[in-house]
């Protein structure tokens, strides 16, 4: 089974509730937030404000993205905030196995994200305190970029390691999802994939939802 | 005459669009919108997505406080997103002078800030290129603090120095604002007053941004 | 009345104890510690774990000077430690206002620092804040330098906006501090001065101490 | 054969000599100095003035482990100031290959260590410049954590490649140590094994230092 | 076939085109241009006013190799000046796969370096993206130093990986490069050879330049 | 009498002998070098290695201006390479009077360089340990920039204190310093004036040198 996790990067900031309510009723499964602090990444979006906002519009669980620098900083205020999943860059921690305890001492799953071209030899040694692996599909910081097809190899090498060590650790993707790209995502092992642009930039949000969605699932058949 | 901008730093965040028309309507005169990047400032909020979102929402000039680190990376986007004030703070910019010519050149008015305890002296040669001077009266970062005194004699200074050269740059003050704190602040002659848990956490919002400002300007009389 | 407070940067590392209780013994009132980081100062010191092994060996203050970046992020662990002082440098604080703040909310006297060539306007504002301003009449970083005589009019002139205000401020001054420099620093006003090596590499220390002591004292007369 | 490397940031910094002397009285092999800056790690400990302080106090070797940013400016110091052993964070050094061969300049020996996260793809084209290589099982900061297995792999890969090559490379583990983690420690291929609190906290040092020493020996009979 | 590339850093900067028509006489294929910052390296050198100096003095390809922290800030400032080669060091760009995108949008090629002791692992998810990979054979940062040969073995590795993949990017040696180490390189797959000190500090210039690419030709045959 | 210091950022980089001995014979007497880390200033122009190649080629003193971070590490280098004036900026120096002290110890005359924003407040307490103040007319980075007239009552204001207190102190003014711009530099006090595009641009440059300090003469008559 996969999850369609709709990042509100693409939605309208001045409605966000609505935002949020209308893709969960469309089928989504998480809500992804996008965190830019404009030094990690080159742009500035959002703060655990918005996850305190959204906390009780959905039940959905907040899959919080920290594209920061030294996000050891701001984990507990996130936590605090509502997120359910938090996720930080490998290349942005310096004290990783430190970073992902520190998440799940929050009682958030813990998750680290890696850009496209960081390799998965800067994560073997910390699988045991990850929950969910994050990849990234498009260099982060920005909405509607283009897929990044290279990725996908590093993807299935990680689903062999976790079935291999029969790990319980969750793969997600993002970056450049649609009814296409998601396809070899699923393939490759992810089970969460975020939509952006895809979703909230469609005529129709649910049927675009409820289409990628259908598409990643048709592969697991 | 005085201004009221209500800073949506208070807002909720879930429905921006009805926050900002509830204080348009009841007579607010700019919005204030307080971005933080994490590292000028310990905690991250917001960034031009907000101020792109809010842009069709209201007619009221968005004023533009970045709490960030090297503002001019960021100066052009937040501009191209409809800011119609942009201040950044002395105590972040090296090349001030030109910071500031560049904020002119998007369009946007410029305006820099200053820290509680940060001097004037630092801004006096750059009075030309300014049409705003932000006063904090609290410690940036955080809405809900309580309003420093200490700051009051350094707006008189600046007042004075606007009145005898002539200049035509309005002075801004931010933090701790209510019914009782602007009083001080009209006195040494601010003219835009921020006001964010006063308004947004009153009962009725409405009625309290009436009273701040009303109180605010019987010192004028 | 004026205090003297050797710096243990020019101790014997190997037996703290020992070096402590021998000033104390010869009448020092505060114990110096001088805290580097090797990023705000080109060396490196000492850490909180210091002040906490002195904590039980002396009934003296500890006046701890934090030489180092952002001293917010260590200003609960020193106070923790035992610190009864703690200073930060002017230079190293963005947000000065709220570093003494939080200074004070830890129980500990709160102090400002400025390095030979900073301006007193720089801290004019934060008067109300601060418990203790220490004058550099040295450049920090290592013990053994050369006192910097112009530094003495900047000492003059905060002593009479102490007194015009009536302020209850004390005055330090660390570097370079023997029986000759001492006095136009207690002329100026001072009225805690550090002494490192002019203690520590006396061949008899409690009659250097008491001799710089004295020769303080006189003026006073 | 095994060498245990007391850390004296365990130790009573009142009365380091006394202290080094129990240690190498009861057996010790090593002095383990814990430099940190509050920067590449969140505490701030001590620096070449505590080598200094120790040199003329022990014949044992004095290994100290650099957990500060850029350690290439300091490492000159801390060789005058005694330096048996340096090691730098790999983490840390954008030129690693230039600082091992900075350390053996001085006449030191030079070691990389590596947090729990890092890979040892990151060593491999160093080792020729290397005396030593330190694993860390916990993550670097404060003294008292709990051992992290999952290092132990990432010895064992080393300690291969350092067989197959032939290399004259030690290796050193830092971090949880007491009799019973030991063992898989010396196990991978361990030869230096550091222990802080084991030792430290104990209520007989020397028995608690034999003690840790013989489980270690015990494997490799 | 093997091209030999110059390095001006090694030339009299008082007369650039007159050293660089020298080499270009001589048979020389690029000219090699070490930009440094003073951060990422410990030396200042040049910027793009060099680059914009010598396009019109050559036709030559010129070889941009930006030792700079952030390079993505300058990518376009040395593409505008005449650069044909961009090249990045992969420990200073967070985002490398979005760095060489952009280098390759103005118009010229893009390329990787690795210091000595970076393994490939980090560049094999942009190869795509990459039209030439730079090894480093001394610690960047001056000219003069000696050629490190365990590099070579990281070289045989990416080249066997083009050839297995069928890839079109180039390889290019910097550091040391004479007549007796430009054989191992060769050998090894690299096609480009960058050389300073060998070729200016060389009495003969064209003679210098013309043994050592006659040496590195011998290893093709 | 005044002092005319052509920038080479202005000439051509291919051929700066040339360049710097037209100037010469046209009467320049100082050759201004301006060195930019892209750190400091948003570009990166040239380092010690363009000192050290003009050493030989002029008689005339070569006026570094160090528009780098942490000038204090790169001192020494420019120093011996051949500079005979050192400037840094005071926004760039944490610990302002010892980096002065350095450039002096190393046999060159120090200055202080102020960028067009900062009060002369900050340098006050340095003068007897400086050479030269130069005062920014244009906000540094590039040349060909327009002169900033609000600069001038500062320059005005330190000439006043250098005569009240007989200091021998030089002053400098750089940027958009042409025929018309000169006139107000040397009225306020200024004795050495950097040109750049003016010169260099000129059709021809000895003619445009002689009159821009014929323009400059004729205020002190």
């Amino acid at each position: 089974m996969i999850k369609l996790a709709p990042s509100i990067l693409a939605a309208d900031f001045s409605k966000l509730a609505e935002e949020v309510r209308e893709v969960e009723a469309a089928g989504a499964e998480l809500i992804h937030i996008d965190v830019m602090d404009g030094h990690f990444v080159p742009n500035i979006t959002m703060g655990a404000i918005v996850v305190e906002a959204l906390r009780p519009i959905t039940k959905l669980p907040l899959d919080v993205h920290l594209m920061i620098e030294n996000p050891e900083r701001y984990v507990e205020q996130f936590a605090a905030a509502g997120a359910d999943y938090i996720t930080v860059h490998v290349e942005a921690c310096t004290h990783l196995h430190r970073t992902l305890q520190l998440i799940r001492s929050t009682g958030a799953k813990s998750g680290v994200v890696l850009n496209p071209h960081t390799p998965i030899e800067t994560i073997l040694h910390v699988l045991e305190e990850t929950d969910l692996v994050l990849f990234m599909t498009v260099n982060p910081g920005f909405g509607g970029q283009k897929f990044i097809h290279s990725v996908i190899p590093k993807v299935k090498k990680l689903a062999d390691i976790i079935q291999e060590q029969n790990l319980s650790i969750e793969i997600e993707i993002d970056g450049g999802i649609n009814e296409e790209t998601i396809i070899p995502c699923v393939e490759a092992g992810a089970t969460i994939l975020v939509a952006g642009s895809a979703i909230y930039n469609a005529p129709n949000r649910a049927e675009a939802l409820q289409r990628i969605k259908a598409a990643g699932e048709r592969v697991l058949k």
